[in-house]
This record gives structure tokens, sequence and C-alpha cells, in this order.
């Protein structure tokens, strides 16, 4: 079974009028730390799992990849990312994480935003993503932080006022599928731990690179200041794995 | 400003009653993980930092270590130390964590169990752990798992019943001091992030190795039930740092 909600066209269209939607990588909260962890682009055959839009592989284009692939799981998402970001030297196919499958060594950069929390398989996913890889080739992804899935409710405890109190954490160990609201949608995501990520890698071979927990930019902040409150929890973490 | 909340004798003797301070590592809900971290000692120099009453210590000399230097800020726990665990190839000196420096190459492992949330000098004290290893060493440590440390208070939200609703996660990002209670006393710890731990190591010089977030063993379940909310929300987290 394959999460495909943003094929759900009422989720589709709420992510749509998202920041991150319209205005590309310069709204997403994270995007200053996640590029300070990609490597050199250039000459480089790079793999997008999850690629959405396509903003990433656009990037990753303009920054001198040989060659992009940008993989989905939803048409809808495919059919704006051809639009949006189309470029000779992109290409963009339909697939769940779960299928990738390539010749070993195919890529030498694979990247993955946001995507890894909507699988049950990420231990999988790691193994595809290592076979995939060239030597020397990095994998470099970010996904919701256990901190943030770990409940499953997603959202803050606010006081009698309205205010916001804490962040709830329960059931931080037990890994596995949530029940989530995002964008008012049902969403089903599947948690696990800072370790459980960690181990993911190491057990599919990455020597573990960097772990960061990014804090949403100074100007992603001014222009959308309901950011403010990641400012007391973290939401994502980025993580990087090196193929010996 | 070294804390050395061990020499207080009211804080002292409710540290002797926990069930790690009679009983030893097979007492400590996290022994069973940190011990699967922990290098062969066979013939090796070691150092642990914060030793506290020795076990560590006792346990490296035991599998073969062949020195184990234990180092702690306060007297009385090292009292304590040399009592207990003491052997012909074991050292006890009182010395501040911030203050440790040896000549470079000194140990083949560095060890450090749930000592470094105490400093607000981590990054230093791990530059320092850095200098004294030999190419090749190993630093190995616990330390309060910032889901804990965070918001300070280190209680759940119970509810009106009297039971555990979640555990509270606030200023996560915001690193430093936190006036928590600790056996019924108040003691001054440091909160850092993840990522935090992280960068103090790489910026050392280390390779990251692992990274770890131990449940309470099973054994530790049955001996000690208030234990079991910690399946609920980390309490530690366990780091391996490798110098190239």
């Amino acid at each position: 079974m394959r999460e495909n909600k943003y094929d759900d066209d009422k989720f589709f269209d709420a992510y749509s009028r998202m920041h991150r939607s319209i205005y590309g990588l310069g709204a997403a909260g994270e995007w200053h730390e996640l590029k300070k962890l990609l490597p050199d682009f250039k000459g480089k055959r790079v793999l997008d799992i999850g690629c959405g839009y396509g903003w990433h592989c656009a990037y990753a284009a303009e920054q001198g990849a040989s060659y992009v692939l940008g993989t989905d799981i939803s048409e809808k998402m495919l059919d704006v990312a051809r639009v949006k970001n189309a470029a000779h030297n992109i290409g963009y196919r339909q697939m769940a994480m779960e299928d990738i499958e390539f010749e070993e060594g195919s890529f030498d950069i694979v990247m993955s935003s946001l995507t890894l929390h909507y699988t049950p398989d990420y231990e999988d996913v790691c193994r595809r993503v290592y076979k995939s890889l060239t030597n020397g080739g990095s994998f470099v992804f970010s996904a919701e932080h256990p901190i943030f899935s770990a409940r499953g409710s997603q959202d803050w405890i606010y006081d009698d006022g309205g205010k916001i109190s804490y962040w709830p954490v329960d059931r931080y160990f037990d890994e596995g599928k949530r029940d989530t609201v995002f964008l008012g949608e049902n969403v089903v995501k599947y948690h696990r731990t800072i370790a459980g990520y960690v181990r993911g890698l190491t057990e599919a071979g990455f020597v573990l690179g960097d772990i960061v927990e990014p804090k949403p930019s100074e100007d992603v902040l001014s222009n959308d200041p309901s950011m403010r409150d990641e400012l007391r929890r973290p939401m994502m973490v980025l993580m990087v794995g090196r193929k010996g």
C-alpha cells in the first residue's frame, strides 16, 4: 500500500496554496539549511525522491547537474513539475519511493525532501537508495522530526486563553503509523525515532554524515509570522549518509 | 564555574539511594545499549569523564583495559569509587571535565556517562577529548536527551486523575542553562539539541559513529516498574565519535 495523498483533489488544492508551493524553495523554512548539506552538483547525476513540484530538481540542474530525475507517486504533482520546473536535463517519472530500482551506481547524489515520513518501509528505501548510488555518493534528506511526529496529533497544547503552552510528545519509541491532520485533511504518516532514521542509513551501508535540525530562516520568519512557533520545537530533521 | 552538585551532602545522599548507585551498571536502564557501543577494551588506555562511583572504570578494567583513569569533580564520588571499584590498573583523579588536559594521544577510548549535560562548555570538552585521543580512538558518551531537557521542568504533564498525559517539549532551540529538579534537589543542567551534540563532535574533528536512544532493558523494567514511563519518551541519547 503506497500513500498517495497528493493525488487527492482537496489535499492537492490545499498543498498548492502553501507558501512553499507558490514561491518555491525560498519560502521553505528549512531550505537555507538543506542547501548547505547538498554536495556540489556540477556534472553529477541526481535523483530526487518525492520531487513534488520539482523545485529541488530545478535547483540541481541550475547548479550544473548533468542529469536530474525526479520521481513522485503523484501524477498531479508531476504535471505541475513538468510545467513549472522543466529543463532539457530534467526528467520526471511517476514512481512510488518503495519501488525505486535502478542499475547499481546510477546516481551520484540522491535527495529527498519531506517524503520519507510517508513510507512504512524506510529501511528498504535506504537500501534501494544505497544500491542506486555510486561509490562516494551522497544521500541527503529531510523528514518530519520525531518530536513532531511521535504523538500523532501534530498540534500544540494550548492554555485556556488559546496561547501555546508546549508541544506534547508521547509514544516516542512506538515507531509506525500515525493518523495525522495536515492542511485540514487526514493524512497517514509514519513516525520513527532519530536513532531509527540513523539505523536505517547505517544498516543499509551508509556512513553517517551529518544531522541538522533546521530553524526557519529569518527571511521566512518575516514573510510568514506563523512560522515563529517553530522556534519552540523542531519540525524537521535533515540527515546525510555517505557511501564509502 | 563548574557544577559540583554531587559534593552537596543532601544530593549525594539521594543519589546514593538510586538503583544504579546501589546495584551498579545492571540497574542502569541504558547500560545494555551503552555496552554495545563500547569498543573492545583489551590492552586499551581508557579515560572515564565523570566516573562517579567508578562502575564503568571497573567494567573497562575487567574487559582487559591496560589502564583506566576515572575523573570526577566530586571528591565524595571518588571516595566511594576508590572503595567500591578499586583495581591495580584503575586510577581516580579529582578533575572537572572542563579542565581535562592530557598529552596528545594519551587514550584509546574516552567514555562519559550522563555527565556532559552538566557543562556549558560541551564544545570545548569535545575538543579536549579529541586531543587526548590517539588516532582511531573513540569517544562514547551518554547525555540527557534533548526531548528530556528542553523545557527544563523535567516532569510529565498529568491529567486531573494524576495519570500521565504526555511529555512537554518547549524552548528546544534555546540551548543553555536549565534549572531542574533531580532527586528532589535543584540542579543546574545544560540543554542542547541533537544537532548541537552532533556539531560539537564533528567540529572537534570527530567522525560521527552512531546515535542510539536507549529504552530501559526488560530486566530493569521488571525490577523498577517506574521505569515503564520511559517507554513513552526518550530520557537519554548515546553518541559515538571516532577520530579518523
